[in-house]
């Protein structure tokens, strides 16, 4: 029942317990499995994203790419973008996933001017919406790519250039109108060139202006369609560029409250920018629970020994867990989902190692949330919690919360009280030890 | 006509020039030469710091003190307190300084309990208040340490025990009292504790709604108290905290933001919790001043080789001329000035040393304010951004500026185009040659 | 049976198995149970540290101590030394466990001349030979402090004072004397002050002749007196010093051969201290073990998002597991063994707290060498291994190793070929999966 | 007298001095200005890179080439080869500087086979050979790219397969009869896939043994053909690999050490390199001083904020004046030099762009080596240094050095003595505020 022929000697990845030993099947990935009264499928929403599983080349700053699949003619027409497609149908297929993910311009080519590049892009859309009804399979998010061609070297919507802020509002709309034509549940801004390369010729604060009318744009542009998906921005501190203005999910909170565009947007959070961003992934994912703003995920890792993002498969299951809580006491992700913004080691030449990485990490996030699911139901850490802020559920401290405190009657409360009661233990090892109890 | 006799063996420090082989001399900071309009004194409005001055040992997480002052009797005495006061106004004097700047805690010991606390305190703003008439120098800016003591481990405003929110409560509203006794031109927050050490324990969330109060309070406080210092929050991104909630500018700023706060408040930029987290000294400085936020500075630098607080003194005039342009742009630092936030090396025991590091840091910013203001009148930067940027003085550019353009206007305009006028060079390295023909 | 009261109220710390909710059990460290030939007893090799867990205090640069302990009189006398010889034994005795580690400063005070301080170390080295016999605790290695007190700021043997450098081959003299007596059975150095705060005033090549005479004489004297101890070199790149001449395992190799002093030689490793290097915990220790110099290892872990020595008790059984199967590759540690070099966070203020962090990491090490021995068992890492270098097992890859090709005959051979054979994968995603299942 | 057009609109680069405000000339570089006795054309040797300035794209992770030159075809043939080999030595003509470098790819294709392949380069070598000749430009060092082509992914001499190895064995062979040919004054190895991208698949041990014989047989092919040049060895910590063996300079004389080849090879230590592994770059400079291995360096810049290599060209006068410090008290780089192994900005896409990079670095080092000269002259530093270690040039520390102690002799003075001496000043601030007054 597949549509091509490439993955026809790898069995449908199911699941089969941890007990199985084939590195073709899930051991912890059972969709219909219930953790906190959701089933796993629910709760993950696994992406399988067209970059760089099906555009990456293993090419790196050093050397070219590596990864040959059989499926590539060579060439980047129109052609073998349906085909590519149809590749990529089957691949989600056979994972038995439900959604994928793409920016313009890994589905379609651009062509001799912006009227050429649209039309290509509609004419893959086209094909997507088919294959979507054909398989089940849905758009979790879409975007435009914004960053790649060199004419976006110095930024998108902040480029010193007013005519790449009109070719910029041209990707997007276009994308806005394909997103609402597949369904797409989210839109996605990642902003790999908006920052600069050096201040000494930037002036942060126009670059600011004009990446605020863009979103303001968007935003309006959306509503006019009708368009209902999240909008999402994916911080990141830097790289490609010296430092990018989405530096972390504060400063992207910090920058949409300035302009007040907060309503309109979520946080794509990836774990490898979290450490870019000198944060780790739980960190960020809490920062932004507690913010209201923890929309998507880009679910994969860095290597804290080097600076750049090196955009593996996750496969820490203990560090997964911790994100796993988070995301459950969020309710989930909405409409968002876990894309794995992930690429293969550019000497994982193999067709089956696609299946490997893909199979590692969906089982290490599913794992991880039959774990948390377990630490939330027992709820030791939840309890923990509730005893150590104990004191602001009354007297003093309860003022303090309900407004009715102030300086004066704090200082007379503590004056009176001389000095305050002795620090009680944070208990962090017993806490880890405890967490570690339930990996 | 010094109080106390400790450096009658040292010169006063006065303006010699650039040809000057004194050590015991300013080369480049001559209080009264004029940049861009105002004098070197009124731009740099220099602060000697208590702590690592006056009270700093030379500690570090392996060894004690290693800093042997002779005024010292090894005590922590209120009259060890009176007497060290002398000693500190003495040596601002030596350097012909205008400002100095403290935590209660530099200046007056703990009591038994809050309310002796709060006297030993009362009893040094009173010498002080002699004092400052006495020789004319003034306080920029006071604060209260809700970091040193024990007490404050788990937080300072945000600590799980209401008692010390109440704690803090009093140390800050003594300070703000203290401060419009002594006409303090500001007052800092910086939350060495605010933070976590673990998620694990953490409500994030619950902890941020009580900063916010906390802040709020002090507000208000203010207000009814009638003191109009400019309130800063210096940002930091860790240490002694694992994370701290003022991680940088713009994560201050988020938080502001989220709270209706940030009119009330401005930043106290330092160098080195700007290389903390992850981003340079300009950059901190440069995003403050476009965000209204620039306040004051802790004029400190790190080592970027090492991963904490070594809070040296400045001596990079390059990095130095980059900052003082941006604060010359910014039109000063208002209210603000730049504090040494430094400390000498543990092996610098003599008294000499502690004038050796002044009298350097104070020359690397008087030449990097010298070299600033010629870059400035010269115009050579900022007519690069006009030129750079003047798409969007007209045109499609000027109508996403005015708010006149819509995706739709933009895309109609860049279709027509066909493709946008190819990109120009950023000219990086020509700026930066220009740089250095300042420097 | 306790020699002190302070832990009565602690059950002995037993094995229970991973069943077991009892916080004051061991869950996976049973002593007995087998892995690789061996028991977790003798590979483990645990030992806790006099320092962190009965000097530490919980200070940190920006506060004093925290942690109070009830056996303390608040005094550095010879008389607290020696009762609290009495606990650490009682400690180490409940936990089961088989050695312990010390400075000479941690046991014993100074006094006010060289003479003094050499007498109080053998009054207490006396009083701990009575305690080994009578409780089988054993020392597993000693070292002496010359990092703390202000005289080692400039070094210890690197010091520019001859004076310092006599001081500190007396302490290494008394040390190895002491490590005689006691039969501890190595013997470390660890320069923490060996290293340069600027190169400015640094005369590298003649302090690094002056390290090498001193771990020269140390190697003379040791033979001299028939102590066999291993000598042991823990690496550290900075903290507290700017930059540490012992940075990691490969500068401490290059310097050691440059003296011709690497047969006397062997690492100590510290997780942390391999993670400020920028490298990863398992390089180091891998790098240790090819090259024949895998001596002992410090067991606590580092934070990647902070930039200094948090030395937390290890709690990741994954990275664990990696590295115990590097140490069950090199046959064990020899005479050297796990050292708890950790120290409780600052509030976790309770005796209980003690015994969680050391419980917690013991288990962590146990299974992560149960999993270890699986996976050597198993074979499927180390087959991996053979096949992927099996092309140097024949024809021209067997010449290279056995040193019978030349640039010649390579290129004869590969000119009569054209081309290499193509690149096979690494099936690094495949491996990463494999290792997930184990752990 | 230039050999194509393409630079004839920009003037020849002559120095001007330090009042011109000519972009198109030297401010400081006066070839024939003396310092410490030898022209700054004798202590800089600066050489204009191959790679960097005549291949490099401007390329980035996420995007592809942004820089256009008018002399390319688009081709990567022989005959476009040739031709560029032209441009190159007009570009360096014009700077009026004496060398330039390459690797084995940047000047001559890859062919179907090893023959072709081999072919090709002596083609291109025999047109260098003429222009050598023509221009009086020199050979600084050649090298042979082992990284870029996919057959490097896992190893160059390191290589899992034999056939790589055998494959690089005969690029370096043609790199060495090629490098005797033009009279390469140095030949390089930089190792950029010498490591590991996972420890799960590595040998390490087996690794290093192959990289040893390999570098062997590189000096016993130079000594069989007669080839002089110094052998150098490029150390870089990761990027492109993870973790790669020549970590730093430290850990290449290990390896040296260990494998008896350090006779054979010194170190060319890039700025950037130094910083990715954690270390400044006077650090490296002195590191390899003072163990004999400096030969020759890279003057590219890092930037702290990124973590990876963003090979600018230097800029900071202040650092470069401790780097030529550094080379001076060396003697000079030997038959190395300074090689700009540096790019333009990817915005920087203009030919005039190419000559003010090229300028202004030129211009910093010139700088530099004045001022280091006169540091020098004066002795400042070294009289302090003198000083500083007085204390081994008498009594018990010249026995020190001189291996007449040890420890019973030095305990005895020790113990004699009661307490050492007081500490000295480090006197780091004021040595920091003379280098500055140089500065």
């Amino acid at each position: 029942m597949s549509l091509t022929p490439y993955f026809d000697h790898i069995p449908a990845i199911r699941y089969e317990g941890p007990e199985s030993d084939n590195p073709f099947a899930y051991r912890w990935y059972d969709p219909a499995h219930k953790v906190a009264g959701k089933t796993l499928r629910e709760w993950c929403r696994f992406a399988v994203c067209y970059w760089h599983t099906f555009r990456g080349t293993g090419a790196d700053p050093f050397g070219p790419g590596t990864l040959v699949r059989p499926w590539e003619d060579g060439s980047d027409s129109l052609e073998m973008a349906i085909k590519r497609a149809d590749v990529v149908f089957d691949f989600v297929s056979k994972l038995g996933l439900d959604f994928y993910c793409f920016h313009d311009r890994d589905v379609a080519p651009e062509g001799k001017d912006v009227k050429v590049t649209n039309a290509n892009l509609w004419k893959v859309a086209k094909r997507f919406k088919k294959l979507q009804k054909q398989t089940g399979i849905k758009l979790l998010w879409g975007t435009a790519n914004m960053f790649s061609h060199p004419r976006f070297t110095q930024g998108a919507s902040t480029n010193p250039s007013a005519d790449i802020f009109a070719y910029c509002a041209n990707s997007v709309k276009e994308m806005l109108d394909v997103s609402l034509e597949l369904g797409g549940e989210n839109y996605v801004f990642w902003g790999g060139r908006e920052g600069y390369i050096t201040l000494l010729n930037t002036d942060m604060g126009r670059e600011a202006d004009h990446a605020a009318a863009f979103f303001q744009m968007a935003v309006d542009y959306a509503k006019k369609i009708g368009y209902k998906g999240q909008f999402l921005i994916e911080p990141k501190p830097c790289e490609p560029t010296k430092h990018q203005y989405d530096f972390d999910s504060a400063t992207v909170l910090a920058f949409l409250r300035k302009y007040k565009l907060e309503k309109h947007f979520k946080l794509n959070i990836e774990a490898n920018h979290a450490t870019l961003a000198g944060h780790d992934f739980p960190h960020e994912l809490e920062y932004a629970r507690v913010n209201g703003a923890l929309g998507s995920i880009d679910a994969n890792r860095g290597d804290w020994t080097n600076g750049w993002d090196t955009d593996q498969f996750p496969n820490d299951v203990k560090e997964w867990a911790h994100a796993a809580y988070i995301i459950i006491k969020n309710g989930g992700l909405g409409s968002g989902g876990l894309n794995f913004d992930a690429k293969l080691r550019r000497d994982s030449v193999d067709v089956e190692d696609y299946f490997h990485a893909h199979i590692g990490a969906i089982d290490t996030v599913a794992r991880a949330f039959r774990i948390a699911g377990q630490m939330l139901s027992d709820g030791v850490f939840e309890d923990n919690l509730k005893r150590r802020y104990r004191s602001f559920d009354k007297g003093i401290g309860k003022q303090v919360e309900s407004g009715k405190a102030d300086f004066e009657s704090l200082q007379k409360y503590i004056l009176k009280k001389g000095n305050p009661d002795p620090m009680e233990s944070g208990r962090q090892e017993y806490l880890e030890n405890i967490f570690n109890r339930y990996c």
